[in-house]
């Protein structure tokens, strides 16, 4: 008798779809037959400057320990973050990138049939790290393509674990205001974790933009996530955290494996880190690829959601699987976003200002 | 009202103990006051070759890239590792460490209240993954430090879901015979999933050890971990992977972050599998070290467990803990065992022979 092994899979792990990334390039140019030169990638929000010279300094230093096991306890970058966040050590879980920290935070805190709580159009990890420990999604619908904060507050009950809220939101690039944020927080009881993912935190400016560290003081149920992945430039190596009170950040260390992050990874975000200049630098290019890029929609009447992020999320309307497949044929990969439904949408990473023309040129020809 | 935390946890996690790593050297020299290059760590069963030329040169070429995210797939390195194996693309699932595979499997097929069945003195990553997920851990007694398979058979029921074994052990070096594993493999149900942990597997030769991919055939819910970071040398770098039944891959391949191989480590795995030669110049070195400390051992009258690892573990009595100590003030650090319930041992990876000739030296100061 033959065993059918997936239905041996725990509930929650049966059901679960894969996350599905951008296209590779290489996979690309392999399927079109196109030299991967004449590619360009706009599809996983990525930072177009490639490393700071800074990072590939530290990474060749770094190289005569491979055969070593990495920092456990990740002692050097942890003391950095310390020092550039004004935040305890013990605040601090080093994740192989964000996205460990989130599937961290659901495995300790989100039993079989708790509530997990995000808004529709979320970043799909929030779904399938709620799916894989057989938590149950609360999606709230979206306002104006952002978080209802205020409608997410009101489904939060006895049963609720967790919320991921996501500023800004990817795939959309909406954000909320900090009077929006403290409100949402004033609503929900301290025993629920509110978990802040602040992937894009470095690309967004002004007065109401909250920092959720400063907050953190008043609501101890808030969990802080940021990346090296998107604007320090570090997607390759995996390197994210988060910042919360030392008794979450106990229990997240306990369920984090043990070398998480290696050793490579370790030494060139505590490189990047030092590296503000670069920072400045990817921050600069993203705002005038984001001007460029919506200047060209505005041209070609092309309607967009105005985006605080490192990408832009246009509406094509009933085209929008076929414009993609035609600007993949042009050599230019963008980011369908059908499985967040929102089949009429692309998403567009902010690229070069050379990639960014390539894409617009692409696109102008496709209409 | 202050929230206590700690409660909050899923009852797993609650309860969950940390792994403890081997000290670091930085971290000895610290609290030492010692100079890092004094000192000689043999804790944690690491190549002492260091990386191969090769690996350094493939890393070299992936740092374009590393703006990009990984090949959430693998393409290149699961390409080599089935000419490499002889097995299908679609029975590997990549990690981040074959401790990120372990984790991968409990997550995937533990339920919270399964059994998982492993022996005492087992690898303490097994606990670890089983607690985790909330499943119920059944230690069988070993027999003479290694796995009492036939005890391990007797106690699968109908609430198994897991079983354990690793062939060689670590921390005790033990290997059972192909023969032991065939029988015991016709006794275990085949809806049981048999993870077998070959994690020093290329240390071992002989007609009499099997190799876990030559009975897949047989045997379906037979999966077979390996690793990147023993022989090859990248423990620095985080990569192991499964090797099982396209339908348990698949499951695993859900439950997987996917980027969890970051670009640089598959670039270097990949190089250092093609580096053949530089695996069999490790498994010389081991090899003779191997002879050189258990040399050292039978002419101090130290008794020890015969090893097919690249460690070797002895019997220090009731002065194990004070001998650690006393090595580590002369700049040697290898590796306490209480923790797995052998305060009288401690665990000695095998180094250079000049490492392996410094603790020599210190051992019979000590003594």
């Amino acid at each position: 008798m033959s065993v059918d092994y997936a239905q041996l899979a725990v509930p929650g792990v049966r059901q679960l779809q894969p996350y599905v990334p951008g296209k590779p390039i290489e996979e690309v140019a392999r399927e079109l037959g196109m030299a991967p030169e004449s590619i360009v990638k706009l599809a996983s929000n990525e930072n177009p400057l490639g490393p700071s010279p800074k990072v590939l300094k530290a990474i060749a230093n770094a190289q005569s320990d491979l055969t070593r096991y990495p920092d456990s306890n990740g002692f050097n970058l942890k003391s950095a973050l310390c020092a550039h966040l004004n935040v305890a050590f013990d605040q601090i879980t080093l994740g192989n990138g964000s996205n460990d920290v989130l599937d961290l935070l659901a495995r300790a805190f989100v039993a079989p049939g708790s509530e997990v709580v995000f808004s529709q159009y979320a970043f799909i990890v929030y779904p399938i790290v709620t799916q894989a420990v057989g938590g149950k999604a609360v999606v709230v619908p979206a306002r104006e393509w952002g978080h209802d904060l205020d409608a997410m507050a009101k489904v939060v009950n006895e049963k609720t674990a967790m919320v991921f809220l996501a500023n800004p939101n990817n795939p959309t690039g909406t954000c909320f205001s900090r009077r929006e944020l403290v409100k949402f927080l004033e609503q929900v009881p301290k025993r629920v974790i509110v978990v802040l993912d602040e992937a894009y935190f470095e690309y967004v400016g002004g007065e109401d933009y909250p920092n959720g560290l400063l907050l953190q003081q008043d609501f101890p149920n808030l969990v802080v996530c940021r990346t090296f992945s998107k604007a320090y430039g570090l997607a390759g190596l995996r390197v994210g955290y988060s910042v919360a009170s030392p008794v979450i950040t106990d229990l997240l260390n306990r369920v984090r494996q043990p070398f998480n992050v290696n050793s490579i990874a370790l030494a060139a975000a505590e490189a990047a880190l030092e590296d503000q200049a670069y920072l400045a630098k990817a921050c600069q290019i993203n705002h005038e690829g984001m001007m460029q890029i919506t200047s060209a929609f505005n041209a070609l009447g092309i309607s967009y959601i105005p985006s605080k992020g490192n990408f832009i999320t246009a509406d094509f309307g009933e085209n929008a699987g076929s414009i993609n497949q035609q600007l993949l044929q042009r050599g230019v990969i963008v980011r369908p976003v059908a499985n967040y439904g929102m089949a009429h949408h692309l998403r567009i990473s902010i690229g070069l200002p050379e990639e960014n023309e390539q894409f617009i040129e692409a696109l102008k020809q496709t209409l």
